[in-house]
């Protein structure tokens, strides 16, 4: 029943069951873990599952769903970008931050989201997941936003964004730094908002202004 | 000869020569590793390598020094943070990311920033050393000059400073995102000094301002 013939792995209950859903979510770890996050495909985690990609679908969804279940994140992040994405241009830079916040003040997605990092900051292959996974979920939907807005640069500010993103959780999470560790989100949005809408929208004299 | 007594470890030809300077670089790096930066002290690496705490000071100079020898950075951090800090208030912004650019484009330094930042991420020691590091070489002296000049929130306003710093390498050199990761140093200045400049001196709404 599998498209590539693996039936012998098919052994068990395997459908609608959590052994199943959890055989999917193994092969989908080792495949991100050695693929990283581009060279990962449904078919390819369904084959290695020895299940039908449609099953994966209907248990997952999207990849970025099914990366982010395989890490622990309790929230798809393709739902929540596509959030930001509809938000008006000039409040873009508050929304991609207050979701930051939202995931990293709840303590499970926050350990995923640290995992994510410490995996990037072990080896080449976690930083290859994490590289592929922001520019493709996370940073190239804003960017393509920005460029349907006519403005330049898109692919340079988001990254710009994801340094301070990634620098900001660091920070926070990883050093644990004070005062900002402690900081409200409130005071962070006041701070470090402006930053993200700069970046996004703001002069920031990049290689098409010279 | 030496200050607590341990002369039974001070064997072999111990003044003036490589296995002196060796043996005191083991035991900071072991001192830093388990007590933190904030816990290590000249006195007890000098103790800890069985040597006078001059001759330390002697071969090492500060502690910073010490601690930037033990991680193989080829510049003291202090020395490059005393330079940022007798800049006029309006350049430090530029002058502290030109330092950080400078470090990070020579292969040597950029790799023992790097490994400091990979330390940091793998454990709660490594973490509590570039925390103090940071807190007390890098940010102290600057936030110091801050207050100084009026500028309230200055703590706050200086781990702002550091969470863009470590982002930066972080995204270029850990998850090296493109194009991020190419633009040359002038692009950065221009995109991210004035982030640096504003955290250090403009409105960041900040609690003292509420």
């Amino acid at each position: 029943m599998s498209p590539d013939g693996r039936t012998e792995r098919r052994t068990g209950r395997r459908v609608g069951n959590q052994p199943t859903r959890d055989t999917i979510l193994a092969a989908a770890r080792a495949r991100f873990a050695s693929q990283g996050y581009a060279g990962t495909t449904i078919r390819a985690v369904a084959a290695d599952a020895g299940v039908d990609p449609a099953l994966v679908a209907h248990y997952f969804g999207s990849k970025a769903q099914l990366f982010a279940t395989s890490v622990s994140l309790p929230v798809a992040p393709d739902a929540l970008i596509a959030a930001i994405v509809d938000r008006p241009l000039d409040a873009v830079g508050e929304a991609i931050l207050r979701t930051i916040l939202s995931i990293t003040g709840e303590p499970g997605s926050r350990q995923a989201w640290l995992g994510m990092i410490r995996s990037a900051a072990a080896d080449g292959h976690g930083a290859a997941v994490l590289r592929e996974f922001f520019a493709e979920v996370v940073l190239g939907p804003i960017a393509a936003r920005l460029e349907n807005e006519g403005v330049a640069d898109a692919p340079l500010r988001m990254t710009l964004v994801g340094s301070q993103i990634v620098g900001l959780a660091f920070a926070r999470h990883v050093m644990a730094i004070e005062p900002l560790a402690s900081a409200t989100d409130d005071e962070l949005v006041a701070a470090v908002a402006p930053t993200l809408q700069r970046y996004l929208t703001g002069d920031v004299a990049l290689r098409s202004n010279r």
